[in-house]
């Protein structure tokens, strides 16, 4: 019996990239102030700033979703609402994290399909929740933000100039902005634009910036860039488990993410084999075009059962016969060749 | 100027033990389901079993403040109370985690001093909690459990009696016992018992067994002995952002952290230099005996300031002149003569 | 200047029926025991048992928002789903009360339009979302009940086979079925059926029951039909401020509503008011067909402005220039005939 | 069998006062707009203006617990903690309501014992709780205010001077001071202060202000003295379902009882009855001198058993065979000649 091949089923089968090992290694000996008040996670912190071409509040967690809680606990009150697209994480695949973290707050839904618009939200969606809230006084929980992902969802991307006109409404109707950018790095990759250009500089208030997906063992971030939120954020933090003792192992995995812009070399790795493997799947359709590392790939019943039974693909459907592949910074041309040989066999 | 020098004032200012480092890298490279759902975590867990002779269930998370909140709001409605130490950890350092994961619980304090009684709480401190929550009615929390940790937060120890005597009595009464054991292994070692002695056969019905400041990076458990708690365990994971994707990272270190009782070998480390710290300390009072690996140690405010100065010591002080001492699993001879040296010279 | 003229608005503009006034004032004096442990309170719960034909178990609570938010935390883990519909109550004008009551728990919203389907959920609706639930594993609120509401928000009325069609559909899936009742008086008088039928007897396993709006000060209640629910329900209810002292003046407005079917004559009056305001509009559109005592009519701009500066209408549009309009127990021919008059005349 | 006669066990078994009950009934027929806004809770608004001598912001609610944990719940932030007496209201008898309405929050217990220093919290009892919440950064939960009660839960009574000693202090560190006057006026009628006096003027922020156990039906508010917390505190009030549909005869309750100072003639009644009780009991011990409307007496085992049988004392025991009696508006000279007849005949 073969074991189980997951290479293609998501980016968070990846183990560690070795820059990264070595980075976490080379600070394992030794003794740091806890809680993140280390020098690991200072430099960490510079390191941010550069990356991001300016200071920011940064802190260090270890899951998207405590990332995307806690940074939208930050911009929203107890009987605030926070827009997102209906099939974006923070609504359907976090288990509540973010009404759980801020109770009494709630997540409203936007868009009624997985790939319509490509995933991406508009003020057009948002404005007719904020017409609601605006109009039913106290007995309607107030909008507050709204969140968006980048790349979305279904892997597609934002243009800097869709963000920046979604930030630009926010911004006038008093709306704060977030963006989980658990997989930023393929994104700006992508689009060959700067962690900056695709964040504050387009108008994002808060973001929730992922390492793990892309090489980390377990690295993410939440970055503040116009509030002074920090000390908001460290509370949740704690109150919620997320100040790890040893912070510095956070702050080392970053470290070595941010230098030499590692990131972008381990996301250019994923995004070219995803374009790889559309450009072998040319038979089969495409919910929408591949944009980053990941493809939704109409799958024949036949053909599907046959690749879930190998390991290649899970069960889980995104629409009709739509299944999800995603590429990695470790994905070989071996893992598609194989891939796409079995697919067609079957 | 001279480094800062955190070696005495806390076990979480250590690194990564060799053997933990080791058993992460092992795991680094090649692909693994997400989610706790991989091969690793599933030996992890059998070595669980192994460790405590028993079948557990068992889940890993990343902060002991979590493996807590998440463990009691398993035991406990959201009108429940706890009973706790007023001292202990999950009262007074945990910024209300338990409270903010089980919203509207509530812990109930016991005890009045940081070292009386040797910070071990009793059925006798607990029965006056008890008989107000029985006798309120719906107007009172009902108590439904009560936490204790070994060791204590003054690092002294409960006998396997007194564990014994408080679980019996507080089965008798309905009550559920969790234990807080993020040093459990400095207390195994202490009182030459078993994981298991200690905690199942002894009667506790949930723990936390913490191997972050003996060794891991970032490796916290929660283990369920007596009640069909894990799905219910899971869900509150996921929803307070603690389900990490590469969930296998915490199986390495959990694995390397039980092999050959490596947990044993590390916390001997530690327990040995406290008290060789305690032998070279004779002419300072203690607030309590050393019986694992931390000292309350009466040092004079001359002697103290010229301490804090140095980086001998935080600031922070537990009773009148009483500061916290803590040896590590790597605590060398140099450290401790080093420290002595400098106060006896101050 | 004419004073505001609030009679068409909602119905609870409405004030005290002297049936219930009566009731309440025949109990003001005297002593009772606190906390609705009094025999008023245990007069109006046996009241219940006979209107609904059955033994219940009932609490009394002074709005309908408490009532849902704390019957729906008894049937939802806080990590679980609860269906309704999107303009329904509970999702739309209640400020997040069921989050609020039940941290960390999501209502799931059904339906994208205030009228289609008459505002009626079918098991049709809630198949995707329960789907997702399924699928999802632990990253994905867990569904585990259903809220209707008879009448519908848009006044409309769910035949008892569309009642029993989707309870009977929600226990083979292992769901509660919620019902906010907090106009069911209407629904009972325009269905011509007993409590009973629409409720237990059509499979719903707990009941906002309200009063206020038709005819009491203040008088709404939770009705559990199958599952020992009480104890919980009473601890929800104390912690979140709803425990009355003098508990009495509730039980005393239930014992007046339920005697003598009061409760049928007082909705009676509404409903047949309603469709003589009906008959008076019919040269405006209705959005739906009028069922109880709500009408949801469209008004040109010209009118409903002249109608809303004259105090007849509140500015609120449902839909388009669709605006509500709601008889009440003292709804009169004079009302209703000046605001024929008035809207013609505009 | 004579029926129960629960006249001295609670100013909460007293039913309505006349005055009261002929308020409500004036506005019993008619329309208002629902929520609050209409004319009578305008108009009791301004009366809450003329009693406390200055504009204020107040909102009405029906119980204590909820005036106590919405006043609260605006005070402080989900990471912080109240300073409150161990065995005052919202400690001891409100079933974790502050800790429901503002999850994650805590109440910090002051004083082991319910009667010593008459049940009085000082700046001395909170400061080492402030110095815990200072030196602990983000470990500790934020101290952010502090909630005392007028008169205390033992019935005796903060001179004005107590009361400035205490928000001065308080508001010099920083904190709020919510003052619980569920019976504030019988502490007005015995100290012959105002109530002006007792609040804002002595430094207080916020106040729990009550009417229900002073021959109100339902009637307690909160009274905001020294922020802009209004929109806060009514979002509070939605989503905790404390927002009455028909909120006038909130008003209306409020209005009769300010209106001529009812409240006073109310007051001053049961503060003379239970002199005249304490009077006819020399010669039993009281745990704390009687200055407002409650007594806790000593009374022997065998003759209490009598009085608990009899129905006139509840079995509830504040300490050893202490016994709390409890003097409302409508208590007679029969009933306190009654009650002492028979303890002494017992």
């Amino acid at each position: 019996m073969t074991p189980p091949r997951f290479e293609l089923v998501s980016d968070n089968t990846t183990g560690i990239a070795p820059q990264i090992l070595k980075g976490l290694a080379s600070h394992a000996s030794g003794r740091a102030l806890p809680y993140g008040d280390d020098t690991v996670c200072t430099a960490a912190s510079e390191a941010f700033d550069k990356a991001f071409e300016r200071e920011v509040q940064v802190r260090f967690v270890t899951t998207g979703t405590a990332a995307n809680a806690l940074a939208l606990a930050c911009l929203c009150p107890p009987f605030g609402a926070i827009a997102t697209h209906r099939y974006g994480h923070v609504y359907r695949h976090e288990c509540g994290a973010v009404e759980a973290c801020n109770p009494g707050c709630r997540l409203l839904p936007i868009g009624d399909d997985p790939f319509s618009n490509h995933a991406k939200i508009t003020p057009k969606d948002i404005s007719p929740w904020l017409a609601e809230s605006r109009q039913g006084g106290v007995h309607v929980c107030e909008l507050t933000a709204v969140t968006l992902s980048q790349p979305t969802e279904a892997g597609t991307l934002y243009t800097l100039e869709e963000i920046r006109a979604l930030t630009d409404w926010a911004h006038s109707e008093g709306l704060k902005v977030h963006m989980d950018g658990a997989r930023l790095a393929n994104a700006a990759v992508a689009l060959d634009d700067t962690l900056a250009e695709m964040t504050w500089r387009a108008g994002v208030d808060i973001l929730s910036f992922g390492g793990t997906k892309n090489g980390c063992m377990a690295a993410e971030s939440v970055v503040i860039f116009n509030d002074d939120l920090d000390a908001r954020l460290r509370r949740h933090m704690k109150r919620f488990g997320h100040v790890l003792s040893k912070g510095r192992f956070l702050g080392a995995q970053w470290l070595a993410y941010l230098a030499d812009e590692t990131w972008r070399t381990l996301a250019r790795q994923a995004n070219e084999k995803a374009q790889e493997l559309a450009q072998g799947l040319q038979d089969f359709s495409l919910a929408v075009p591949v944009q980053s590392n990941m493809l939704f790939v109409e799958i024949p019943p036949k053909n599907a059962a046959h690749m879930i039974d190998q390991g290649y693909l899970l069960a889980e459907r995104f629409r009709d016969n739509t299944y999800r592949l995603v590429t990695g910074f470790d994905t070989t041309d071996e893992m598609i060749q194989d891939f796409i040989r079995d697919i067609k066999g079957a």
